[in-house]
């Protein structure tokens, strides 16, 4: 039986690959993307397109008046400067949204139930080195837990990359044709990838570790 | 050691009880209210009044941009008749907001990391007899294990009425001094209780079984 599972979307690098790894293992998707008042609009009009270019029906839902949660850190917030260089935990600190996976989870279940999906999937990964808290296994396992109980029918979470690098993310991606130079990391969001944000950093070495052509314009070599 | 607790309010009979319990036994309070588009404001001005007699900080979110998931209930669409009667399963579906529990403890998850509080309360009680499958014991449950993994600080999920019945409630109530006059439960918000909806229909039963004497209003006997 075909699964019919929403996918949190960002139009970045992981999700686009969930979004084709999703289909090309027969489920019958959504997407769903959250306008948090991200300092740029650039992931938004990436969501739009690969969704346009997949056939899948994209819902984006408004969650601007959470800024009182979200406002402090520099995604949100365009008075904090976006850290350059490597993740690390101060700077990790300015560009963690509080709790946004169990946020961007328990909306996509909810949406789920009104529209009968019986599955949300996510595309956080781990690998060796978790930055985020909330990208753990454990994390993703409890939350599964979780959504089963929330509603008389049971939602699944799936977390397909939980245990991957992001450059067997890249190498999934490379073998199911993912445009990688449509898809969105950079923090900053000029007219290409800046190339020294943390996620710059971060997407062009999973390339470089995945062995795989970068297809990315970066602003600096 | 004193714990910082962020109450999810409405303004209700479980909720307002809760913060008073909650007083009573020395934990350090916010409040946190949510605006989904409710089809009246009688909850939120309840809330809001209970938190300034009560000396507790009320933050209220906004999360109408929800209403695509929230949008197909009598709660928040005014277009939906509010059912008379009892709690059962096909009255249950039109006043229910699906994974609103999850919903409303992750946001509060996120509010208590941002504010430097350890835990998130809500009023969930469930007795013999549990209407909303967000409000049964183990999800609950479920909500504190996740909670505990979101972040690199463990946020508790407590739930100390979730054993209780809704006449459980009141009798802690009344024990407390909790001015159940203040407080609103009613789903179609004239300016005073109804007493045909469901949730007056329970309230009402509460009192009755409780042997506390009820103050308030009801339109019909």
């Amino acid at each position: 039986m075909t699964m019919r599972t929403v996918v949190v979307f960002s139009g970045g690098l992981d999700s686009t690959t969930l979004l084709f790894h999703l289909q090309a293992t027969g489920h019958e998707l959504a997407a769903l993307t959250v306008d948090y008042g991200q300092r740029h609009r650039r992931e938004l009009d990436r969501a739009r397109m690969i969704c346009l270019d997949t056939d899948v029906a994209l819902t984006t839902l408004d969650l601007t008046g959470l800024s009182p949660i979200f406002g402090g850190n520099s995604l949100s917030n365009s008075s904090i400067d976006v850290p350059e260089g490597e993740y690390r935990t101060e700077s990790m600190q300015l560009t963690t949204v509080p709790n946004r996976n169990m946020i961007l989870l328990s909306i996509a279940v909810g949406w789920a139930i009104s529209n009968d999906f019986q599955a949300v999937a996510f595309g956080a990964h781990s690998g060796e080195y978790t930055p985020y808290p909330d990208c753990r296994p454990n994390f993703a396992k409890a939350m599964d837990a979780a959504a089963q109980l929330c509603d008389w029918k049971p939602i699944r979470i799936l977390a397909p990359f939980i245990d991957w690098t992001k450059s067997d993310i890249v190498r999934r991606g490379a073998e199911l044709g993912v445009p990688f130079e449509s898809t969105w990391s950079c923090y900053v969001g000029g007219t290409i990838h800046c190339g020294r944000c943390g996620t710059c950093l971060d997407r062009r070495s999973a390339f470089q570790k995945s062995g795989i052509a970068d297809p990315t314009r970066y602003a600096v070599d």
